[in-house]
């Protein structure tokens, strides 16, 4: 997403006590630092409805976004102060999720979320993707064994790239959606940015990844 | 797809000799009788616009088309018998592919088609869906080590049911697309009862699965 620099962005990240400034130290610590005991991991926020909206219906789960833009993030981080009710099951990193690893010990995390993140439609960008090879390997990383990465994309190349990524990297689909909003899902939040696609009529896809296959019920 | 009972279907199937009367007797032999090194097969031939038009397109590879009821069976035969150009590399089954495995040896055909198949939309009715776990058994033995599965469908619930259902049963997904049609595809033939879906604008969904992973080109 192309931004305007917001010349206030900077500063007001700093002051905020939501955005986490030195997440290493954190490492094995985040459900501790939330009090819960379900970490949910959103990378790429946006402008963070997502985040927010899903921190909201889970309130019984801790829910982190990251943001490396500081234009997008400072929108979502002041999304947040907005609220009527604080909520004390959230965090926010304003950083480059390339280090990810570096944030969470081994296993710390329960859920990964790619909400409608950057296609990145070029070739030779494809790398940048959030699910790319580079990025599934940290993922395995700090996600616990029955871990999931949960993706939601209206871009059609971004989502194929993306099944065939996990699957080369070892990974199994557990849910898959090619016109997710076929049927309600009321346990998951609808971004403005997602709203658009969906008054288009545009199918949104949805796939679910674990580390491990799906048992056979027979 | 329903079809009124046509009361020559079945007197007209018995006298083309492009019908395969006891196919069980040709295990082995296909590649033989047509004198083609690579052998197609598609399961659920319809009305026969694909089997007809691929056959045509790749005259080089031999075509069998599968198709258990009469009357659809006798339209796509019909079809064929109408061609200018008579075609050597084309045999036709009219019979349930539920006993496919009996009609070929193992590791004898190169490519199974499974092209806008029968959705089967009821649950209760999921085991007679072609990607059902029972017929990719079947596949499997039939199929040579680097022989593929290729499937096109315009219906979302049969496309993500096949998707996790190959995975299931430890199959691979090589290609994959949400939206065929959004790229040109001259390999590829448009059945009539594709066309229909394309005007309308709906996407078209497919697949492509092999047994094994795709090579890490890295």
């Amino acid at each position: 997403m192309r931004m305007r620099k917001l010349p206030w962005a900077e500063d007001f990240l700093k002051e905020q006590e939501v955005v986490i400034k030195e997440p290493s130290t954190y490492a094995g610590k985040w459900k501790q630092l939330l009090n819960k005991e379900v970490l949910h991991v959103e990378i790429g926020t946006g402008k963070g409805d997502y985040w927010i909206l899903m921190s909201q219906k889970q309130p019984e789960n801790g829910w982190i976004g990251i943001e490396k833009n500081n234009n997008v993030a400072a929108l979502a981080v002041r999304k947040y102060t907005k609220l009527e009710e604080a909520m004390s099951n959230v965090a926010f990193i304003n950083d480059d999720a390339e280090n990810i690893s570096d944030w969470f010990e081994k296993g710390e995390v329960d859920v990964i979320h790619l909400n409608f993140s950057d296609p990145w439609p070029k070739k030779r960008a494809h790398k940048k993707r959030l699910s790319n090879e580079k990025f599934i390997r940290q993922y395995a990383d700090i996600l616990n064994d029955d871990g999931e990465i949960q993706m939601k994309t209206d871009n059609s190349s971004l989502f194929e790239y993306s099944v065939i990524e996990f699957q080369k990297c070892g990974w199994f689909l557990h849910d898959f959606s090619v016109d997710f909003r076929r049927n309600e899902h009321d346990e998951d939040a609808i971004s403005e940015y997602e709203r658009k696609f969906m008054e288009k009529g545009q199918p949104i896809y949805r796939a679910v990844w674990k580390k491990y296959p799906i048992k056979n019920e027979n």
